[in-house]
């Protein structure tokens, strides 16, 4: 006897029958056209909307991540794929499933951190839960603390200090609590004298504030990363289309890898 | 002798150097909190900016094609993808992955009719150039037109009429020239009178007219609707996740596949 | 001044030039027509040559884990890439994405705790490794140990048995040790003993036996793994494409998801 | 009212009830260890066995075609993926994904030309029909007819040759007709003869040979190549988890993409 196939798959997110389609209870009609694009992301992911705040700091995340050029690995595949014959989407695809945990993971990790703090920071002082937390992480993780410090922009990447004045910006309107504000520069202070030298945060220390004030759980730091990072990747597959190339590898053809025998 | 890679990739979207981050010429920190996150979308692919007007309507078009449901193969197999230890990156690109020219492909193809009727448009009245348009395209394509007519959406898919309401209120305005409006409903019009059946325009139809009145080649049709349709997929995978299930099938494990021997 | 990109890509596995491709130091015309494909597949892989009882241990894992139907979430997504309008190669890479921690990291995971338990077993006797490896995996990854028990294949899974068979005779031969035979059928046992009913090995148990065996390390587990599936979701993936169909969701379309007001 | 499900999928390949698994009406049981994984591919792909020959030539193919090395955009991708923080699955299916028209549809290709020259054979003597199959081809698809030519393996692909010696060899033997042999050579001859230059054969044109004269349609050409390269993809993804790096792009750090002000 089969089972009845009906609940298999259930959704709170979308409502469908012929001639309707509803999503968190709203129908499509009546978002089309009032409804900005970051709300109707976090209408999707959460079922609530956002204040318009909020709203504006979802926003200025999503714009900060969108690219970090060619010689990211993700960007590199994606203009690779387009010179391979096959379509726009494939390309998109192969750029974002390579954000793993290396990759477009440091906003996720840096939340669970942030998150790990604020949990210890409700029975001791904050500056002793950092001290805490960053020991914890170490311990665990190694030394290197997803969110802070980059290879590649030396003193300061520079979205991250605009994020933070965007976020006290909310935090003085009341819009966000500021909480992970404090958190995230407790961090980097903390991390600034373990090392005896200072540390920036990068822009995913300061993303995962952001979500992290607008309450949304670690593994959509993750997400909402690679929605903004499919920006740059479809700009850069499209870009690359246009060029041409065919079978375009990573460096000219006459640059042959190195042969090592082992 | 080794060939200088220094020129093997170039681009036009995005300048690097330590500390400096510039997107089309404006440092990122001038576009986080200023610039929508439709706006950054339409500066990556296309280097200016739109007007208030232009990003509008992209921002609706982009609202419209979020999620179609558990139903379509993206939305199930990212739903399945995230009940199979991958991370959110890996169940959003199995998702895009699928978009190819049956599943996502609509609205390019259907834009790229629309820009074939528009050259012929040059040198006969669009009516007729309506019909040749479309004769060409049967000839070469089939007699399933893309962007019109629904499997599910009977009589209406109900995001089109909305999208396309929203068109016509821009080209009152001038901010589009309403002439890929007129061109989606003489394709609609006379589809209806070959089948003699009224036929709606579909989600792809109408935002293949969107597209098009913004001046986006055809490729950026499936482009800009991965973007959107990204939302949905992360959606889902999202909730699938916090439903949990382990490797999740497409319907319960009792019902098995039909043993046809061949 | 830019850095010498010569460098950069390494690799022992191929040597090139024009007019020449050598696999591990060996020309390949020399290798076409007197290698078995899991000959070149243990070759690229190691470096050195599998001896004929190696290769056909090998052999019999790569053909027992070729598919496991259309229940297999990667087997449907796969079929269902198969409707969406994109190559083989794309149909190909959604199943084999998929195989994640959860669909395809069993065999990598039980190679783990027998390598722990062999590990163990230098110093104290065989069956005490076995409480202990279990008890650490218990401890640190919960009660389902991988590579035991199956779903659906009660009360057994009939790849496994054969597949033991195979490694007790070559263990007869010399060709291995036999060592790992041991310790998998010493985890069968202690399962059993410590839930009081018995439970049999899986497929991903007995070929983490023969990987183990022959010297594979864990992560290959699971890429030989992938190697063996991709032949079966290919051919779903083939059989889908001449069956036809368009978009093809999980279940026939008048079955909606249900939709769960959240 | 809710439809049958039961026949949504249904399958030629795979029995399966609990206990039992049977590939194409064998129990998997009586196929590990007596059966090659060539001829499993074959069994899955096609349901019959080949013979012993044929296999052997399946194989060679097979073998052929495992690997391009790092200058290839699919190994590329798989070496920096295998650097991302994703699984070897995702790196597998990375390199996998980009096998598109270009950078894998070339075996497929050929193998419609050649088809289509043998059905034009059946009326024109095959001179002509080579003739008449490369005009049709340049018509339709242009000057670069794929399976001829090598942009690195100058002036020989060291492959193709010795996959045709095989062939040749088959052919005398009874193994298979040497058909498609003799159309492989007609289309190199007709090459050099319109461009007045001798032109190579590649792996391409030498594995669309073997796969029609073994009678395999078009598009398993390429998804066979997939398998095999599969294989290359894999080690290479495994050497570069094995030599480490994080985030690796296509160059080093220091060679930047050249900004274009556009």
């Amino acid at each position: 006897m089969t089972q009845d196939p009906s609940d298999w798959w259930q959704t709170s997110i979308i409502d469908m029958e012929p001639g309707r389609i509803a999503f968190r209870g709203t129908p499509i009609e009546d978002l089309i056209g009032t409804t900005s694009f970051p709300e109707m992301i976090w209408l999707m992911l959460r079922g609530d909307r956002p204040t318009a705040g909020q709203s504006a700091l979802l926003e200025a995340a999503l714009v900060a991540g969108v690219d970090h050029g060619p010689q990211a690995p993700s960007i590199a595949a994606a203009r690779m794929a387009a010179t391979c014959g096959v379509g726009l989407n494939a390309a998109l695809a192969t750029g974002i499933n390579m954000l793993g945990d290396i990759h477009g993971g440091a906003g996720e990790q840096c939340a669970e951190l942030y998150l790990d703090i604020d949990t210890r920071a409700q029975s001791v002082p904050l500056a002793q839960a950092t001290v805490d937390g960053l020991g914890h992480w170490r311990a665990s993780r190694g030394k290197i603390v997803s969110g802070f410090g980059h290879r590649f922009h030396k003193p300061v990447d520079p979205r991250a200090p605009r994020l933070m004045a965007l976020v006290r910006e909310a935090a003085d309107q009341g819009i966000v609590s500021g909480r992970f504000a404090d958190i995230g520069e407790a961090v980097q202070h903390q991390i600034g004298a373990d090392r005896g030298a200072d540390i920036a945060m990068n822009i995913d220390g300061a993303t995962a504030v952001i979500f992290c004030e607008l309450g949304f759980p670690p593994p959509l730091s993750r997400g909402l990363f690679c929605l903004s990072r499919s920006v740059g990747i479809l700009a850069h597959a499209w870009e690359q289309t246009e060029q041409g190339g065919r079978n375009k590898g990573p460096m000219p053809p006459s640059i042959l890898p190195k042969y090592v025998p082992g």
